[in-house]
């Protein structure tokens, strides 16, 4: 390496071990902190937020950054890619004036409760003037960093390379082929709740889940399992923290929540280490992340196969529980279908509808198509129009999500860009990995996660969502898959 | 405020903040970090380092310093303490230089597993050059520093204006009323073990545990109890973090390590947390500390009175294994005493001897007058000497202790100096308490912990050691309390 391209990548590390610091103070907030210690916790994390600011808008990082684009013909295609990331995150934080990040840090929280309050009393008015300032605010920012279009820019922020036009294109159809298929689930006399799950007590539960995430190669040696109210994901590269939570009459969600969380645990596992910090060893944005949880948790361990090899020992956890359901109840419980209004309750099919819905009103606020007064009716038209339900209160809708609260748009879109690049992945490897359900159904994921290593963690942040899926998957990130395997996997369970 | 004292105070704290998130580093080490997440954990610690040595030794802050002594006319004496402590503080960083702290870091990992290894092994020659290596760096450590005795610089470091001359003329009378002590109880027919603790269930002690430190007045609302592999308290301010262990034939282990670790908790939560980071929030020294830790343990919860009120709940909670002891059993096994070779294994009467056989050894090394390899030898001598045993093996003797391994020279003495102000304070709260063993045999601790937020934790660095105990206690502080209150303690119990 040269002496100021090897200068760059420690600086760069330096920075991300310190952000790992700080990614720990809000994992440990969230497991460990006790009541009474907020305070104390917030000067912390207000000390790290100057510390990081002042090193990622060190004038000598920029003229390091600057000296090496000068001579950038004398870097390797990956030396310079880390270098161009470098620029774009420098000029970045290097167009926010600290006024700004402070007058959006109070905003953000002053919002956030408001947010809650109005959850509390559904009333959207209260929370209205909140939310427009967030919008401001996030159309200022974009302004700030010399974007022309801020809903674009917040996209980029998520997922590189994406705008709210290529989403669209990638949206329209998506949403044309999902109805009739949620239409026809929902006419089948197979779609009721087949079973009360009841009384599974939490530490078989918990004990259940680690055999499971070890089973897919999640690595306990650099990783964690812990509780918290939200479940997430923390940490990053030889250290993952993740979270969960138990309900004793809802094991379903905890197994599923924590094997998606764990999907985003093996990725960061298994991003290059030795990279960390930079393009080569950084997580490629917010949908593919997604789509490495979603695959674990959809494409994986909502399949025939997995509950093959998974269900004996699913049952000599809980024998009396589940003494009454057979094979078939429990897949198709695993399997449910239901079109609610709450997005974090609903099930796969449904869930790309709840995500078309934010979208497409996201877009409108920052066209000024609808007003921020406008929402709660536009959200109703729209759960009506797309997902068929009749909305009488804003808990159920426009207030349900804590996103917006903080100032996170074109954010939604993330979920459903994973949601397509999973379908992909997963016929990729279908084709490719020629016994995959005979592998699966004997307990055997390995190849899976060696595939997923090599074509997706390996790639580091080298390449945009479209770019890594076509290169990974040999074709263009698009609705077709994500349709068919839908298709495939749900309309046998609802055929009448 | 001054603009510029106000300024200072806040740069004294972002600074405070940042090792305070430093430490819960260290405590998630003991606590959480898995087990191949080392080397990550190692570069975040790193990068914390220099983070807080820049800001340490940030010129800045050392002009801010020099012109607010510059007109310190207009500064109280609290403020003008802040500030002077706060240039102690920063010349003392100034005076090392990078390539001596590196030199110093690398040396000391290198020492430890030397340690680690010789200890195992019971070879002491391997470890010898590694402990020369430390004591070389302590003394250009406090050469540096402008210091005129490297061993009197150490001590003044864990306990400000203490020195060995000073701490001889408390430790030779100690010692000489001492012995007879342990002379006495070893002679004594009742010096045996007298109870084999077997079977006691984690959860349960764990539990007790519980009830007893709240019951003493520290606040789980700002504070934690975990489980690591050797007891600590970390943490500060509104967020302490102790920790503890569990032996199913040692319950009484446990039980008093971790109410030794909460009564350093019970200080730090003590402490004016308005003013952290300043002389006027920090704790007064090691030896002060040490004083919190071991009134609680020993002088509070190895009483008749803590027992008389705790006996039932302990009962209780091991029914069968507790049947067949009396209370006078009970009290004795509380209060067992046994010269044995280990320090941390001995008791509070003993313990003393232990400290001074390492400060006699301290003063000899870092003078020159026994070098590096008559160390086991002179270890021997002491033991012989002090505690009347025949030592054979160097992991009985000199490679007992982790401290020497990682340069910490003149800490040993901070522990002896806090029985001691223990004892003094015990005396003091005697006196100005009427109803003491009445409150304390009805489970109420208030008074004791009001006394001593009031007139030990309320006063923060504002004094040394000394200067502190003096006017807490009304009494200089020396030996003759520590054994007045050994001798009232023990020898009723062995007195024939």
């Amino acid at each position: 390496m040269k002496p100021d391209f090897e200068k760059l990548v420690k600086k760069l590390q330096t920075t991300a071990s310190i952000q790992q610091v700080d990614r720990l103070l809000g994992w440990d907030e969230q497991v460990n902190l006790p009541p009474g210690s907020a305070e104390t916790r917030a000067r912390q994390m207000a000390a790290m937020a100057d510390v990081l600011y002042e090193r990622r808008t060190d004038p000598e990082l920029g003229n390091l950054i600057d000296s090496l684009i000068a001579e950038s013909g004398s870097l390797s295609q990956d030396e310079l890619r880390i270098v161009k990331l470098a620029k774009k995150d420098f000029d970045e934080e290097q167009c926010l004036n600290t006024e700004f990040v402070a007058r959006r840090a109070s905003a953000m929280s002053q919002s956030y409760h408001a947010w809650v309050e109005a959850r509390q009393s559904g009333n959207f008015k209260s929370f209205a003037p909140f939310l427009q300032e967030q919008i401001d605010l996030a159309k200022e920012y974009a302004e700030l960093c010399g974007a022309e279009n801020a809903y674009n820019f917040w996209i980029d922020k998520h997922d590189p390379g994406m705008s709210q036009e290529s989403i669209t294109r990638l949206f329209e159809p998506l949403q044309a082929e999902l109805i009739p298929i949620v239409n026809t689930i929902e006419a089948s006399s197979q779609s009721k709740p087949i079973q009360d799950f009841k009384d599974f007590p939490v530490a078989d539960q918990e004990s259940f889940l680690r055999k499971v995430i070890s089973g897919l190669g999640f690595d306990f040696n650099q990783g964690r399992l812990d509780r918290s109210i939200h479940p997430f994901c923390s940490g990053s590269g030889q250290d993952i923290r993740m979270t969960t939570r138990f309900f004793e009459d809802n094991p379903l969600d905890s197994l599923f929540s924590s094997i998606h969380e764990a999907g985003h645990g093996m990725y960061e596992q298994g991003l290059p280490t030795a990279w960390y910090g930079t393009a080569l060893g950084e997580d490629a944005g917010m949908g593919v992340h997604e789509s490495q949880s979603r695959l674990w948790e959809n494409q994986v361990a909502r399949s025939r196969p997995f509950w093959k090899f998974w269900e004996s020992t699913y049952r000599e956890a809980f024998p009396s529980q589940l003494e009454t359901l057979t094979s078939e109840d429990l897949y198709r419980a695993v399997n449910a279908v239901r079109v609610i209004p709450i997005r974090v309750d609903s099930d796969e099919v449904t869930y790309n509808l709840h995500i078309i819905l934010r979208f497409r009103l996201e877009k409108q606020l920052f066209s000024g198509e609808i007003s921020v007064e406008q929402l709660p009716e536009a959200w109703r038209a729209l759960a009506k129009e797309i997902l068929g339900l009749d909305l009488t209160d804003d808990t159920q809708g426009c207030l349900q999500d804590v996103h917006w609260s903080g100032g996170a748009f074109g954010y939604f879109p993330s979920y459903t860009l994973g949601n397509m690049m999973a379908a992909q992945i997963w016929y990729a490897l279908e084709d490719q990995i020629e016994d995959l359900e005979v592998q699966m159904a004997q307990g055997n994921f390995q190849e899976i996660l060696s595939w997923l290593k090599e074509n997706i963690h390996a790639q580091g942040r080298r390449m945009n969502i479209e770019e890594l899926t076509k290169q990974a998957t040999g074709h263009e990130l698009g609705h077709t898959d994500l349709i068919r395997y839908l298709k495939e996997r749900y309309l046998p369970l609802y055929a009448n």
